[in-house]
């Protein structure tokens, strides 16, 4: 395995340029970081265009994860200079570079009836991984994000959605591009509220619906508030304001689940 | 206001040293950044020992801020001495040392029958925090933590729970003492467990029971685990192998809040 101990390899360079979301579209390719992420995403059959691992410990990382397809670039990175390239900080011996999925709206589908998560300017890519990981899980048909939304390739999102990314569609739209995908696909809007609206819980999730969750401090926009059809709430005790953005969605698309599988 | 300018003033060196549990064990205090943690916290009619504002936009933030109780200390601190006293990277400007809050065992029991969170392990203080969070606004009547579980007074740890440390009886117990204390209370012990056992929303949720959620990467404990009276899990869609761990711990909270109110 070639060793990599230059500061001005071609390889590492191109790795710490998909920090930016720039150069992640303009190459099409997302970095992915640690042993976890990097065997969820070989379980899931997707080849990695090259493997960097930290010098020293090749045998071992390689004896942990699933088998790799045939002929993916491996190189080895001499330490010092793997911690100085990875974007996370706790010490990761494994990165990975990917093709980064593209969908269309055509791909939001794959359960009928729609259920769909629309991301309204969710700031944290942690909690728009951890949505991501979540809606895959409750089986959504997809994730909708608009303006103002972190990206989802963002290396700390891919490593919240621990490799929901490559398994659920998401696209980005207008609000105005929502509205009119949503007429034409006789799907329902609904907002995640607070303290108002319908109980979560007595909202019928059988029918085909988006439901908007809104940016961590500020909720959701009041153009898209008001465009929605219902407002779904979750009682709260304890005088406690407000739940954690992706878990309010969590909360919210396992009660669809548990009502679809008893339909 | 007092303005705040050298580095060794002794109440940013005190701020300083509630970096570390040791610390804010022994001054029973603990450190709150934000605007908005500090306002939940005087919602909550809890009296800070002092407050520390960023020099410049001391007027700005106490209009923000719900009215301080009479008497509390304020001190202006010069912008890049503020900036390197805070624990949060992302900028702040108020900084608040509150009195650490201390739990017995019997302030576990605001609620009939009993809804406890036990914390096996749980290393990332963000989860544990939002466990809190949504454990209080479920209507736990308090937290469990087994030995090896983060620090619920981390900065970080506070940061997610946003004040709901204040709020949810939080008692740490070995898991000896973790079994004594259900025997004699006659409360159930269920783990969250993964692909296996009863589905969430066949479990009776209505009888008194501790949940207990374990480590991020390695689950429960299996001696934990073996001392089970049922194990139940949330089935999943999408070959997603897991859910972050305050997503799953909320999903099965926020169900036994939906089945106790339709009792």
């Amino acid at each position: 395995m070639e060793v990599i101990s230059g500061t001005h390899n071609k390889l590492l360079k191109l790795y710490k340029s998909l920090r930016t979301k720039k150069w992640r579209d303009r190459l099409g390719l997302v970095p992915l970081e640690g042993r976890r992420l990097v065997a969820e995403v070989l379980q899931r059959g997707i080849r990695p265009e090259f493997l960097l691992l930290a010098a020293g410990k090749e045998e071992e990382i390689l004896s942990q994860l699933p088998v790799l397809p045939a002929g993916v670039p491996l190189y080895a990175v001499e330490a010092r200079l793997f911690a100085r390239t990875a974007f996370t900080e706790s010490p990761q011996d494994i990165m990975a570079v990917v093709k980064k999925p593209v969908w269309t709206e055509k791909a939001l589908f794959p359960q009928e009836p729609a259920l769909l998560l629309v991301a309204d300017r969710i700031q944290d890519p942690g909690n728009l991984g951890t949505m991501l990981r979540s809606a895959a899980a409750a089986g959504a048909g997809g994730a909708i994000l608009l303006p103002g939304t972190v990206d989802p390739s963002n290396p700390k999102a891919l490593r919240s959605s621990m490799g929901a990314f490559f398994a659920l569609p998401v696209v980005e739209m207008t609000f105005a591009g929502l509205q009119a995908f949503l007429t034409k696909q006789k799907i329902a809007l609904a907002v995640a509220g607070v303290g108002s609206g319908l109980m979560y819980d007595e909202f019928d999730w059988r029918k085909p619906v988006a439901v908007v969750i809104g940016n961590e401090g500020s909720g959701v926009s009041p153009e898209v508030a008001g465009a929605a059809e219902a407002t779904v709430s979750i009682p709260m005790a304890c005088e406690i304001e407000s739940l954690n953005a992706a878990v309010a969605m969590s909360v919210l698309f396992f009660e669809a689940a548990r009502q679809r599988r008893r339909r």
